[in-house]
C-alpha cells in the first residue's frame, strides 16, 4: 500500500490522471489548466452534478471502490440522456480521509474511467483534497444536445402515454439483501449464511447501475420524441409527480403495468416487504421514464424494453396508482429521505 | 431556527432556490430539471470545479456562512478569469450535517448569490445532500471564451515579462490573526484581547476574497494577450513552477519586487514570520499570476493593480527567486499540504 503522502498533492494529481484517455472533438483541453476547455458549436450544453458521501449514499463495507466509482459516473449520465442528450465531459471531485492509500484511489479511478470508456465520456477536472471524515465524490458531467431535441420535465400532455425502461425497485431489493449481509456479518442476526445465488441481477442493480444510453438511441431511431422525460432516481412515485407539477397534469399508473424482475418480487417475499412500494419508492433504478404522444403508440409498443405504465389526464384528476382491483391510491413523493434519516 | 425536515427535500430545494435571479442569455434553463440547458454559440466553454471540506478548507468557528458561500462561488470564478474567460453559471452542491438548519443554509446561499450578483454569473443546478459529518461545498462554474483568446499555462516564452495583480500573503497572514483569535478563545494563549483594528485588510483578503475581473476586462482593454495566466491560489511559488514547467521555460522573480500589503507586513512581524515565505507560498490570494511579451512593457506598466515581478528564461537556468543581496533560491512547489496535514 502507498501512502498518499509519499506523493504529494501534485503528483497524486498527475498519477491519478496520466491514464486518462480523450473520445471527443468537443472537448479542447482536459485535465491540467485553470478550467477544462469544450468546444461545443451549434449544440446546446447539459450540465447535472451529484454529490455522493460516505455513509448517506453508500456503505464501504459492502461496496467495492471501483463500482463506487462506476456508478458516481453513470448516475450523473444518466442526468444527462434523461434530458435527451448525451454525455460528454466530467470533472470528478474527491475527498479522501487519511485511511485512504494510493490505491484507493486507484481503484475509485478506474471504475470511473471504465464508466467513462464504456459511455464515450472524458474526465477534464477535478479536485482532489483531505477529509477529516468520510469520502466525498462530486461529480459534474457536460452533455451536448441538439437544441430542439432537448426533452424537459414539463411537456406532457393530455392522453400522452407514460412509459418507463427496464424494470423498477430491483437497486432497492438490492439494497435491502446488502443491508441484511452485513447485519448478519456484524453478528446482529441469526447465522445465516450469505448466499447471493439468484439474486445476481438485484446486486448488480444496486453495486453497478446502468444509464440507458440505449434507450435515447432507440428513441432517436424510431423517431420518438418524448414529450417529457427524467430518469428515475428517487422512485416512480416521485418522478411522476415532478413531472405532472411541471407540466401541470395528473395520471393514472397501473399497478399491473409496473415492470418488476422475478429476482426483485422473491427478494420482496423473503423480506416480507411489498414490492409494488419499492417499485415506486425505491429509488436508484435510474431506468427512464418518459411522456409520449398517443400517435407514437405502434412504435413504442415495438420498443424492447420499454413498457407502458399508464397515462397523462387533466390537472385536475390528481395523480394515482390504479391498483389491482380497480381501486385508486394517491401518489406520494417519498424522495430520498436522506436529509432526515441519521 | 428551521429544522430541515420540516421543508423535506424537495422542499428545502425549493426554497433555497426560488430567489435565484438569472442574469445570462447563455443560460438557456437553470435549476429544476435532470441538467441545466446552457447555449454557447460559436463561444468555447470552461470548466471548473472545486471542494470545500469543512475541517480542512475552512473552520466555522471563524468563517461566516454568508462569507463561505461567497468565498466558494469567487474561488471557481477565479479560475474562469485565469483562462481569460467569463464565467456565466455555476452548480451548487451541498452536503450538510444535521446540527444545520434552513437559516444556516440560507446565509451560505445568500453569500453565493450575493457573489452571483457581483459577478454576473447564474446558479443553474446543484444537489442537496445530509452529510454525517461535516459541511462539504462542491461548485462547478461553465464559463465562456473566444478560442483566440483563451490563455494557457503552456504559452510563456523566453525573456517575456512575469507579472502579479494586487498583493501576496495577505489571505495567508489574515488566516494566521484568525487561527490565532481561535487559540485565545479557546483559552491556550495568555488573555490578549481579540482587536483587529488595523488589521481589517488581511481579514478581508482571508473571508472575502475578490476574483479579479477588473484585471481580465483591463488586458482586452489595453490590448494584452497574455501567453500564460493563472490564478493564485496555492502560493507564488507553486503556481510558477507550474507554468515553468508546462512553457518548459525557466524565471527570475524578484525579491524586492514582490508585492506585499502593509497590513500583512504588521502581522507577519508581531507572529515573528517571515512575509516573504507567506507571499511565496501562502497561498488563497486569488490573484492573477500572468506572463507577457517584452513588447507589451509599456503598457503593462501603465495597468493600476499590476505589478512587474521578473521574467522567463530558458529552461536550463532553472526557476529562482533573487533576494535582495542578489542571492538565487531556488523555488520550491509547497503547494496546499492538506492531504498530508491532519
Amino acid at each position: 500500500m502507498t501512502e498518499i503522502s509519499t506523493l504529494g498533492e501534485f503528483g497524486l494529481i498527475h498519477h491519478l490522471t496520466e491514464k486518462i484517455k480523450l473520445f471527443n472533438k468537443s472537448t479542447v483541453k482536459g485535465v491540467g489548466d485553470d478550467a477544462a476547455v469544450l468546444n461545443y458549436k451549434d449544440k446546446q450544453v447539459l450540465v447535472t452534478t451529484d454529490l455522493m458521501l460516505e455513509g448517506i449514499h453508500f456503505d464501504l463495507m459492502y461496496v467495492p471502490l471501483k463500482h463506487l466509482g462506476y456508478k458516481a459516473a453513470v448516475i450523473n449520465f444518466s442526468d444527462i440522456y434523461a434530458m435527451n442528450g448525451q454525455p460528454k465531459q466530467i470533472t470528478v471531485s474527491l475527498g479522501i480521509s487519511s485511511r485512504f492509500t494510493v490505491e484507493h484511489l486507484e481503484e475509485i479511478y478506474s471504475g470511473i474511467l471504465l464508466a467513462c470508456e464504456n459511455y464515450g465520456v472524458d474526465v477534464v477536472g477535478g479536485d482532489t483534497t483531505a477529509s477529516l471524515t468520510g469520502l466525498t465524490i462530486s461529480i459534474t458531467c457536460i452533455g451536448e444536445a441538439e437544441k430542439e431535441k432537448i426533452v424537459y420535465r414539463n411537456g406532457a400532455k393530455e392522453n400522452d402515454l407514460i412509459c418507463v425502461s427496464g424494470d423498477l425497485g430491483s437497486a432497492y431489493m438490492g439494497l435491502q439483501l446488502l443491508e441484511r449481509e452485513k447485519l448478519v456479518f456484524e453478528g446482529q442476526t441469526e447465522n445465516v449464511q450469505p448466499d447471493f445465488t439468484g439474486k445476481e441481477y438485484i446486486l448488480g442493480r444496486q453495486l453497478k447501475p446502468e444509464a440507458r444510453k440505449d434507450i435515447i438511441a432507440k428513441l432517436a431511431e424510431k423517431g420518438i420524441q418524448p414529450t417529457s422525460m427524467m430518469d428515475i432516481s428517487d422512485g416512480l412515485s416521485s418522478e411522476l409527480i415532478h413531472i405532472c407539477k411541471q407540466s401541470n397534469v395528473g395520471c393514472r399508473v397501473y399497478e399491473d403495468k409496473i415492470p418488476i424482475h422475478i429476482q426483485a418480487v422473491a427478494m420482496a417475499e423473503e423480506l416480507n416487504m411489498n414490492i409494488v412500494t419499492a417499485a415506486l419508492n425505491g429509488g436508484e433504478d435510474y431506468e427512464l421514464l418518459f411522456t409520449c404522444s398517443i400517435d407514437d403508440y405502434e412504435k413504442v409498443v415495438a420498443m424492447e424494453g420499454v413498457g407502458i405504465v399508464g397515462h397523462i389526464t387533466k390537472p385536475g384528476l390528481g395523480m394515482h396508482l390504479v391498483g389491482r382491483e380497480g381501486e385508486e391510491i394517491r401518489l406520494r413523493a417519498q424522495g430520498w429521505n436522506s436529509l432526515d434519516a441519521p
